[in-house]
């Protein structure tokens, strides 16, 4: 083999910058300084987080927003450190590259007693760990086979959307290699499926959807994570479904498609809506994921009888599995084959599409009334706010069930993590998410995460809903976003402390309470340039409307740019939005299920 | 078997109580939350920590002064945040219990897709990678053996000093078993060793220092961790050797006694100091562990065949290695039999305890000039501030390295994490470590990290030393410092980023930047009390004396109770303490080593 050399770091680099990683989220460490000075020659910017398991929750809100990313840590207490937030890609299926600056080769086979190990000479432990929460990984001991590990680990985090491991010597990180295998792209697009396989499965969905008088589609997670939002798209308006969404698949269907019916989520949903989809002939269930926070306590009523489901590695049509199937080619194949015409009429979607919020958590309250700002009256107003194209991050607890109830306009992405729902989540994420746009913008990249694709947007606007109690296992995090001079608009819940687990548990106990902190001195902490942050508090709904809606120094439209603004709004402690309502109770129920009963 | 009932969940919290753990860290969920009820019931006392890995911190810093600590979390995502904490207990033989509030023994045989797992079904998976580092487990599925578990994993967690973990299931917290067992008490005494194995080492050992005319003592961080210092301090008494620590070893031994020689770090030791170590006859090395930061750089120049190595699992006389012996009872049978008369004059400590300070790093500089707070100014001058019985919590980077210079008034307990070196461990271990000692006042227990055990004393004073980047990681656990009335003194060393790095690698990179925060808002952040809080600045020598040893309102020496206080000391970017430079040499060359070299 001839041709020019390269360090094994930067091809790694090089790689991750050929899948549009710019912005590489981290930590430094001793074990991985070395490593840094490389990223620059790759065309990769350093974020520099204030901690790991924070730098691992932006990865994953950057991935979330802009395909793929790699987060950098130090062996042993930097990699520990993130491996919630990698075990929370792992969960819901976000790609994420975690590459692990581990000691010298000549270190490891000596066993030395080095900082940041178990003091034991195993130098293995932490990547067994991580094999549990990643779909591939590699320790680049032999600089020979390199190129060729760290292409498959790469094309496996994208191709599965799950994130992957890298642990990078000092030493290997330095040696050169050739650059040859570089002239060759990896591989991103998903392997056809089996050709006979697939043509049982066409034949049988055109059956059932050529019988069926009322077919419905339902979205959830793994479309967004899995890619098909394009070819979901596309079936919408061929088919003219009506569809609706799960809180996870909230935002991969535009809301303001006539075909767009509204969030389904068991029992919690509108009557409207859980009465049409329970009651629909055919159900097309796109990229599914049944848990109990997005089911509110496993409450769908959706049989399998009656359902299509498409995944990522099998289908299922009603009680027969296809294993090794992948949905975006099977629709791909599937969409031109669907003849209009042979589909039945169709009940409207506008039966379930009335403008009227939810019903309120409690039943006495109006929300239309009053001066408290309840969840009722919010999550509806909030929508209003909105603009398209907006991204919001919302935290596990009130937030991730209130915004079930806020309409979107076009484009808006939403980005939690209701399966894994780890509290601090959220400004890790907004970090990320917002960096990722930032990049898009500047880059004139394209949307992927929203509805079908389509060219970037300027200006993303970047808005966060956290919680008082989430806020402080990350806040340092909101110190990031400025240093970077991102301007997000942060929303802090203050209904002192822990509300979504005062509702499955312990309503009055001390340990659902938290330090009260004064969130007027969280942005000044961090030093922002003078002029560049804001605080503003809401303590009733009018004070609510005029920073939303109107203008001026004293509202979030004061028509300057590159301001972040912390907004806190004061709401009633006991009051949680009806979706969660009814998913605590379900599992406090869980919670207290006796031994063998 | 007849008698009274107990919940599982009050059994262990009972046992818990009895190792002498009062205040519970961690951070609630709602696996857990139904466990946290009953922590009252068992006399226990919830922390509530701002996140997991700072909990862990804490639980870690509370076990040092106290002797055992527990850290409650939640399935998934709160077991795996802490996992870096845990891992740094194992690492430097710290006990602490990890509980776990897991889903209940139904919804994990069915396999529930619930929050807060892997959405796989898998709900070993956590406590697999936490093998690696307890040196016991369980998980208590089966009420029947639930007490027996227990009993064992805490014994065990006790007498081995090191981690263990506790799954338990939310049904089983509450099922009611036998309280029987709890009447016999828990073992937490070693087990006497094999006698004829213990003649022999003895009559080695006796042999030698009859013969030496130069032995000494060395002390290492596993003479803390695994409890002899009783023992340590009579050996010194009994034979008069003159005693020397490592870094980790310092505060085992009083430093005003007259054996006292100084703190032994191979190269990177004052002169005088590592001549006398180096040419003894004879070394009696107790606890060692031989890691590189704790070394400066695996610069001990201690031969075999001189040294006798005391361990809890094994002693070694010269090259031979004894297994499965504990120190502990050891050195118990010992020291009676050693006859001062049979040991030969020994050369006098005196000439190795100089008041001179070390040199300094940079040889231009004269400590005694100049108006900079450098490191070789500074550490001395800070051991002056000491008084009798303080706790000292410093942090991974300079003031690790810097506190080796500050000699200790007797009775001072330090607590750094020299061989895990997680940088922000400090800020969550001096919470812990103040609500120790707080306890330990009010409860009139012993003091046992320290010197010969002796009565608790009354409001020992507790001290901070981070720097400004590690700061960042874990700031928000100060809130709880607030939260709990406690109020340490918190030295913050500010010298814009990541000093430790840069001296490694990257002097003037960009990633070891960090935003600069304006720590005058941070106390105010968490609210507290009116007049409980302070904020102190020192920019020159003059200054940092002022507060230090004049009183005053802008001092420390204000004459309040209960103030909690924050110092800022402005120090040169690039100045590091001379035991960091020179570790930081070596290690920066052990990373550079090339592949095979």
């Amino acid at each position: 083999m001839s041709g020019d050399k390269i360090t094994v770091g930067r091809y790694l680099f090089k790689r991750l910058h050929e899948l549009g990683v710019r912005g590489v989220h981290g930590v430094p460490g001793d074990f991985n300084l070395a490593t840094l000075d490389i990223l620059p020659e790759a065309g990769l910017e350093w974020v520099g987080n204030c901690n790991e398991l924070n730098a691992g929750y932006a990865a994953d809100g950057y991935a979330r927003v802009k395909g793929i990313s790699a987060l950098v840590t130090t062996f042993g207490v930097g990699e520990l450190s993130a491996i919630a937030a990698v075990a929370g890609a792992y969960s819901e299926h976000v790609p994420l590259v975690h590459v692990v600056g581990v000691p010298n080769t000549a270190a490891q086979k000596n066993g030395l007693l080095l900082h940041h190990t178990l003091g034991n000479g195993d130098f293995q432990a932490f990547e067994e760990m991580y094999r549990k929460i990643t779909v591939s990984s590699t320790h680049l001991r032999d600089p020979a086979r390199a190129a060729e590990d760290i292409d498959r680990v790469l094309e496996t985090c994208y191709i599965e959307s799950r994130p992957v491991y890298i642990a990078l010597p000092t030493d290997v990180a330095l040696t050169e290699i050739h650059s040859e295998p570089l002239k060759k792209k990896l591989r991103t697009e998903v392997k056809d499926n089996n050709q006979e396989y697939e043509e049982e499965v066409i034949s049988e969905i055109l059956k059932m959807i050529y019988s069926s008088k009322d077919t419905v589609i339902l979205v959830d997670a793994c479309a967004i994570r899995h890619r098909v939002l394009e070819e979901l798209h596309k079936l919408v308006k061929t088919t003219g479904f009506t569809t609706f969404v799960t809180p996870m698949g909230k935002g991969a269907v535009s809301e303001n498609l006539p075909e767009f019916g509204g969030v389904y989520i068991g029992d919690a949903s509108r009557p409207e809506v859980q009465k049409r989809m329970e009651q629909a002939e055919c159900v097309l269930y796109v990229g599914g994921l049944q848990s109990d926070f997005n089911t509110a306590g496993f409450t769908f009523r959706i049989t399998a009888a009656k359902t299509v489901e498409f995944h990522s590695d099998h289908m299922k049509i009603r009680n027969a599995t296809y294993p090794f199937m992948h949905m975006k080619p099977l629709m791909r194949t599937l969409l031109p084959r669907i003849e209009k015409s042979k589909i039945p009429p169709q009940p409207s979607t506008k039966s379930v599409t009335n403008e009227k919020p939810s019903p309120p958590a409690n039943p006495q309250e109006d929300p239309n009334n009053g001066t408290e700002i309840t969840h009722a009256y919010l999550w509806p107003k909030f929508g209003n706010y909105l603009k398209e194209d907006d991204i919001v991050c919302t935290e596990t607890g009130t937030a991730n069930f209130g915004i079930i109830e806020s309409v979107f306009p076009a484009g808006v992405t939403l980005l939690s993590q209701v399966l894994w729902g780890s509290i601090g989540y959220s400004v890790g994420c907004c970090q990320g998410a917002a960096l990722a746009a930032k990049e898009l913008w500047e880059e004139g990249g394209k949307v992927i995460t929203t509805g079908p694709e389509k060219a970037h947007v300027k200006n993303r606007r970047v808005i966060l809903w956290v919680g008082d109690g989430s806020l402080q296992l990350t806040a340092q995090e909101i110190s990031t976003m400025i240093r970077l001079g991102l301007s997000p608009t942060i929303f802090v819940i203050n209904n002192n402390g822990y509300t979504i687990e005062r509702r499955i548990h312990g309503l009055h106990e001390k340990y659902n309470d938290i330090q009260p902190w004064n969130l007027k001195h969280l942005l000044p902490l961090f030093s922002p340039e003078e002029g560049k942050s804001k605080y503003l508090s809401c303590k009733d709904r009018k004070e609510l409307e005029h920073v939303l809606f109107d203008e001026g120094e004293d509202t979030l439209n004061d028509g300057k740019e590159g301001v972040i603004k912390l907004v806190e709004v004061f709401m009633p402690q006991m009051d949680v939005p009806r979706a969660l309502g009814m998913t605590a109770d379900a599992t406090a129920k869980l919670n207290k299920r006796m031994l063998g009963k």
